[in-house]
């Protein structure tokens, strides 16, 4: 069965991303939940994708400032990372969602909107990929 | 074989959606490219998602303005839209990209970064999903 | 006897509407008032105003975020349609109102301020859209 | 027949004005065409308002800069107003739009889109008023 | 003795302005305090300023929003204005600082900061000016 | 006879200065021209406005960036100091505009627009300083 | 041993102070904290660099609004100066930070970010320089 | 002697990275420059940090849009790092000012102005370090 992995920067983000996994648990898809900061705990980052990435369908990274987090999982795995800026600090996620969708070309992340509507839409995206999968 | 169908609300974004297609060449994926308005040909829009959504792995939207194009196309279909917007008109892609982004929960835009590398990306994004789904 | 349609993204703008209706219900103005997302219910916003466009003197389109709602509705009816941008989620209707605001040429939304001073003007709008007709 | 006002803040907004009066020529609108400052020419203004409000059906305001001008109109007459920001200046009609749409409640601007798609809107917009009226 | 007239464009500013004649009244300079709008009171504002201009020394003028009234009154006089933007709305005042600043050539508002200590610096600002002339 | 004192913190607004001085000249207002920056001659600038505050009757103060000059120089004098953001740089004088209107109270700085507009209302308001004061 | 200078431009700054002095205080780093502002005390504060700077190793500078604070010390002194803009105000810190940053070339702050993070990491940034120099 | 390392993202911040390097080589600064992007050769950039920080006295990263960079090294040494944002792309280098300066707490970045203006301030302030530890 096909499994998520969900990334947060910080602890903080826990409330945000409980909205994306009560709709997963609703639809009874898998997840992990680890949170591992692109800045604080890159190492360990690095090499959690490496050993664990093929487990996984799809990566959901959600980070508040300067969300550096979702570009740098993009670019040591080649699974398809979206991207959700979390509404925190002064900027209440513009930092973030710049942060995420200025990404040079070669390292996409599919950013969703801020806050709570993009922490479900990065499970409702993530849902049309597994069933778009399943539909061939 | 998958097959990409790109849209683009106006023919003047046909240059941006230039530097996506010619990596999808490059890398001898297929694609249809097809200009309909969210505003100008929405009937038009509809009656072509409905009809041809099934032949398409996934859907790239490319938009400028009050680009409304990607989030109407994830309202007519539950294939996989990825957004692109488009820096025309004076706030040079700003609009498009919160038009993209802000999507109430539900419907889901996946958005890449503005202009050039945004494009780029969404074809890179579309090549994770498709190997990403030849792996398993 | 002219009757005004008012259109809603969500059940969470009515607050903001009411500021409008209570005008309306002041200057004994007829109006519906539907909610129907261009999101989440575009077929069924379609077929509304398709059947019932001939009814309404105006249309007053609220929506927060990526507030595709007033442009959709202009490019289903030859009516006038006016746009209120609600102060909804992180940006405050600054989403909205560039959202509104930046159509392109041909699909016109007129739009008012975010929030409840828009709302009121949509509503001081339209009544003087009615006695211009009556005054000739 | 029906007659449409257009006021512009000053001579240099001619080449935007332009954009809108070739598109009343082609569909045979007659329209006059003014260039009067709410800061440089206001009591020329409200002359002219209050002793030809009556020619016209409605009002077209182009502004730059602070953009008072929709403004000021909307409040020395009950016609209807649109306003049509014009992208001039470092901050390329930003500054327009939001002096344009934040009215406070009871004076209405109907507001268009920056620059060239704004002003083809207003016209746009107008003509949908003038067929709503004959159709009825 | 000089006199200032302070102006705000609507009676939920008199908090605002209070900081101010607070300041006024330790100093003992005189002042006379009107709400009259550039939108919804323009004719009554020309009358006030028209008749009672020569009384005054400089004019502090205090609005939101869409802040016309101290470019408008800036026209109607040649005696100095001093904007001060109000924080109010969802823009939080960006907007009114933008209304007041942009003015056009020729009709010149000294803009102070938003909000509370932009008025107590427009005071201080007035101040400034009648000790300059005293001190000749 | 009243003089002013222009400042400008680079030798690179020298051309937005002119814009001010011609206006000046054609008044025979007299004035005098500094090139003194606060960050780069911080203490040249206090010796000069130590040593002749007297002489000249307001002060305008042109910088771009991190416009600090006029909140500096208006520190240093109780003369009336006006701002004008010069609008260099990539953010294009929107953060010398802030730079300079958000001013703690207690010291005010009159700001302009950014740019031509505002450098011509800076005299435009001196000119008024000037008259209001030979009048009485 | 060395030694931190803290400036903050107003009282009011003591709780975003705060935070960086209890990471001091952890890591027994020595520090003074003086208010001191650009704009209200700037003879003062010339003094007091002049006279006391070499005792110190590094000065924190963190101020509001038009924060001109850290660029004044920095044109004061070849001691590093470290930027923290705080999220007072209507505008949150942005101002603060465009004052900060946007620094003509010659004068380098050292801008860490809004609020308690950019606090806390000024004085992990000075802490790597202590360490930095004491490797060596 | 003292070494400096310069990072930029891209080939294309070449340009930039020139305007900080001719200072260095009038001051006789040693420096190294590499050009290693955080999300293209994140190992690369890794591995080269790891092996080579001690040579280094300071760490300079320039780079635009999603400007990852500077806050990754950050995290990889203990080493100052001073970040530099490029105007490239739509936003001008605002995406990458707020992607540095945003950082969380714990991982410092020294953030400087966008640009050339940022740039030299990046050099000119390693050189203040530099002197403050030689003085010692």
């Amino acid at each position: 069965m096909k499994k998520i992995l969900i990334v947060s920067g910080s602890k903080s983000d826990e409330n945000l991303v409980k909205v994306g996994t009560e709709l997963l648990e609703n639809w009874e898809i898998q997840y992990d939940y680890k949170v591992l900061s692109a800045h604080r705990n890159l190492k360990e980052l690095m090499k959690f994708i490496e050993e664990n990435e093929k487990e996984y369908f799809a990566i959901i990274a959600v980070a508040g400032l300067a969300a550096a987090l979702p570009g740098v999982i993009a670019s040591l795995t080649q699974k398809p990372v979206i991207g959700v800026p979390n509404e925190v600090g002064t900027l209440k996620g513009i930092d973030a969602l710049l942060s995420m969708t200025q990404m040079p070309g070669g390292v996409p992340v599919a950013t969703m909107g801020i806050g709570k509507h993009g922490m479900k839409n990065a499970v409702y995206f993530v849902k049309r990929l597994i069933e778009n999968e399943e539909e061939k």
